[in-house]
């Protein structure tokens, strides 16, 4: 038997118009700014005039730790999200954008997959509402404004050794990680070293995706710290007065955009932080807009449980004051073989005890999301060739870990396949069993908080820093900075820092390399490992094949 | 009396959704892809379809050489647009659009003035469409693909010191004009000289607002030259694979855009190239779809008419097989008396002999566009502060030179203002009595076309190329590149090389300081003088006062 791509499948979707997809969430076609016919960008007076209305219930969708299996997070964003309207509940999904750079270097990029998709993927893959180019503009209009206020004079003092704030392009291009910037004599400035990242890594992309609206936002750029002068006092971005002229720029990029589902209902796309430096999740804006629409949100979170949703939970449902009701962890009979120690090569064979040892993963995973005081149900993410005995490992590991894992075949069935998830997760919402915390205090020691993470998420041992950074943490928060929350910047491949760790590793240590101060976005990022922010394409980028072809359809993209 | 700000004006303006716009042309809302409810890009399919509709009249509005004083080109071709409309004909306008970079510079960047504007103007100077974003990414894919391919191995053999494709960045951003990439190590390749230009310096600008369609688009892309080998043999982007890439991230951005006038009248803003290394005029495929859905065309060129009606004719209307029906020259009387050698402090008085002084240069702009074959009107455009005898000086001279002078208030009263001038424009380019040429045929020497455009146009004596360049250029013919035109980059503000000869110079030479092949876009540079690709911020950028206000209206950016 023989499976459509993803491509033709979303090319087969019977879209309709985004005005009708409004209509479902009762937004009037005024308040809908139209993207061609199947995007659109919610008004701000709409948003602002739902805010009574009562709150959905928000649903939360993580995974086990990724393998090169794949997991299907977003699928099964998308498949629950059909579901629980197949079943006759007025819901929503929320989930990010993607970046237009690595789309030319590998496949990919497609939002959800098999008959469980968001269109039109075409647009979500390119340009699509031009949030993230606005968001490189405003990043590089404050770049541009520290090196002419420097030319200029440099009334502030910076120390141009000690410029934080670099460049962004959303483009994998490794020969801009770094540069020597303003060569060329008296009227190009100051020479100095500078460098560029991706726009999902720029601190301007973390602020948009965690402000509350336009006055929240640019009060949130003029906190960023831009530059430090000699005596290693910070300048912020306010000083540089760039804050207004940013919140400008970022003036449409701050409205949710809404599309749909293959079984057309609506999605919103919105936002989308790197899942390491930042904190990984689709706009605060969106998910909080979205609750007043439906009567339950099903959104997801970046790289694994360990990371995606340890940040949701400690990051964005702190900020903006939010829980959810029950949080689905995405697993997979291939995943877990991997996790088991099966080599991807060997996926396609029975394999039910490599299914049963790579459990141990996601048995963690559980554990640690209930201690956020929230239930949790696994779904699997079936995939074709899983055979019964190994989907029924994966029941009874999670029956005896106290949970319940549900088979899902929204990928292959669409909605009909999941059907059976979204009535169990709607039953467990509606039960407001959730007693939800984040694990650690806004008061406890910036050291402290890292080391909650390291012990009750990743169980290390121990965390290693050297006294420099320990002083540097403690240099914040006498600068009145100990009350934000820790964004782990780590490998999402393993609980530990070691990539090759499957399974639940323990005896082992986390190694904190750097901590950075993101003052905008409000989170200190403790980086353990290395951490690429500057992509670079690989020796055959898919940029290559991809083309228009004779009826101007776009090849090669998926 | 007081008069409103142009953005006062645009505030209160009465603007209907872009459909209603669309029908008036007969463009279905089908056919019409909305970027909110008052701008939007005609369908492909639309554009085919209208192709065998007959051809209206095009009006090129062009101005005498730009003084501080204003001479207000865009001001009168919307003016003039609304005011054919006023007068019973269905017309369009057809301009470029704005940049977004300097725009944080300097104020400015609005479309029109007073009663004569494009709306909306705020969208307008932001990212309106997105074509400019789409074009930088198109750009900079290509230089991304050019260092990943050196990275890999470098299989075609470039010459790393002789790569020509730099960065571009919509952004005033003196720090980038030149920089070293590639630094920090093995895995971010080879440290090489490289260097940003400002995104509407793109020969992907260019290319763009020269094409017929996307398969033209593909072709031109594939024929830049991005580098070169040691032995000084031409490296295309064809060669390095980016052109199917290229050309689908510029899908979108090949549409054309349709706004509207602040009388609700069709206006197509569509590409932007610089006017000096580029030929500085909206896309050819906006003007020719324009012509077949209305009667009229207004359409206006960079710059004054030495270079910008220059490039029109000999470049985008041979290229694209137009032709103008008329010319509607631009003159203001504040810009006579600056030609006349006024000061723009004193601007106020009335001067009638500076203006008759400073009328040498209309009557040298109306006998060059003279020589073109078609018949020119002045456009005076009026200022509040003229005096009628200022007004009539123009005029007497005008006469004397065998053309008309028509007053136009459009500033002031829209439409009601450019009545006169629209009625004899119309007339005009009714009586069919143009008889266009461009001034050197195709297979004419490169250095002979310099000569011609120098001789013919700025009255030069001569043109002064070193051998080193007449070399250069006869290599270029040696290669098939001999049937190019010229793309002059000189000083707007004179008919010399030198801007501060006004009036109308003779006894000058032109000097070539370098020659550039935009093999892509189809035309050869010639530099005469320092040309600037990456502007950098004033010292006060009006970044620092544009904020959106109480009401989220955006202020300072006008």
């Amino acid at each position: 038997m023989s499976y459509k791509t993803d491509i033709e499948i979303a090319r087969e979707a019977s879209k309709r118009p985004i005005q009708e997809i409004g209509a479902k969430l009762g937004i009037g076609s005024d308040h809908l700014l139209p993207y061609g016919h199947d995007k659109a960008k919610l008004s701000q007076e709409f948003i602002d005039s739902v805010q009574n209305n009562k709150t959905g219930k928000l649903i939360l969708v993580t995974a086990i730790n990724p393998t090169p299996a794949g997991e299907g997070k977003t699928t099964t964003t998308v498949g629950l999200g059909d579901g629980l309207n197949r079943i006759g509940k007025k819901a929503a999904i929320c989930i990010r954008e993607a970046s237009l750079g690595p789309c030319f270097g590998m496949k990919g990029g497609a939002a959800g997959g098999g008959y469980a998709q968001v269109i039109p993927m075409e647009d979500m893959n390119l340009h699509f509402t031009g949030d993230f180019h606005a968001i490189t503009s405003a990043h590089n209009l404050l770049s541009a404004m520290i090196d002419n206020h420097i030319y200029w004079g440099n009334s502030l003092e910076i120390d141009t050794r000690r410029v934080a704030w670099r460049r962004v392009v959303d483009m994998n291009d490794r020969a801009l990680r770094q540069i020597t910037a303003s060569l060329g004599g008296v009227s190009n400035g100051f020479p100095r070293e500078a460098g560029f990242d991706i726009t999902v890594a720029s601190e301007v992309m973390a602020i948009l995706c965690l402000s509350n609206n336009l006055e929240d936002l640019q009060k949130r750029l003029g906190d960023i710290i831009v530059a430090y002068r000699r005596d290693r006092s910070p300048v912020y971005c306010r000083d540089i007065k760039a804050d207004g002229a940013m919140t400008v720029l970022l003036k449409d990029a701050m409205q949710p955009n809404l599309v749909q589902t293959l079984e057309n209902n609506p999605a919103f796309v919105h936002g989308g932080p790197f899942a390491n430096i930042a904190h990984g999740c689709n706009s605060v804006i969106a998910t909080k807009t979205a609750l007043k629409l439906a009567d339950y949100v099903v959104t997801e979170a970046g790289f694994g449980a360990d990371l995606g949703a340890e940040k949701f939970m400690n990051i964005k449902c702190r900020k903006a004051g939010i829980a959810p009701s029950v949080v689905v962890l995405v697993a997979t009979v291939r995943a877990m073989k991997m996790n088991g120690g099966v080599l991807k090569a060997d996926l396609g064979a029975e394999n039910v005890n490599a299914v049963k040892d790579g459990c141990a993963n996601l048995g963690r995973h559980i554990e640690n999301l209930k201690s956020f005081g929230v239930p949790v149900v696994v779904a699997i993410n079936h995939f074709v060739t899983d055979t019964d005995a190994e989907v029924e490992a994966i029941k009874a590991y999670v029956t005896n870990h106290g949970s319940e894992a549900i088979l899902s075949r929204h990928w292959e069935l669409g909605s009909e396949g999941s059907e059976n998830l979204a009535k169990r997760v709607a039953e467990i919402a509606d039960a407001d069993m959730v007693s939800f915390a984040p694990i650690y205090p806004d008061d406890m020691p910036l050291m402290e908080k890292i080391e909650t993470i390291a012990k009750r998420i990743y169980r290390a041992d121990d965390v290693l820093a050297d006294q420099k950074i320990r002083n540097q943490l403690k240099d914040w928060e006498d600068q009145g900075y100990g009350n934000l929350p820790i964004c782990m910047a780590k490998t999402q491949y393993s609980f530990s820092t070691d990539p090759t760790l499957r399974g639940a590793p323990t005896g082992h240590s986390v190694p904190v390399r750097e901590v950075r101060l993101s003052a905008g976005a409000g989170f200190v990022v403790v980086i353990c490992g290395e951490i690429m922010t500057m992509p670079g394409l690989p020796r055959v980028p898919s940029a290559e094949a991809i083309m228009l072809n004779a009826d101007n359809q776009i090849e090669g993209l998926f």
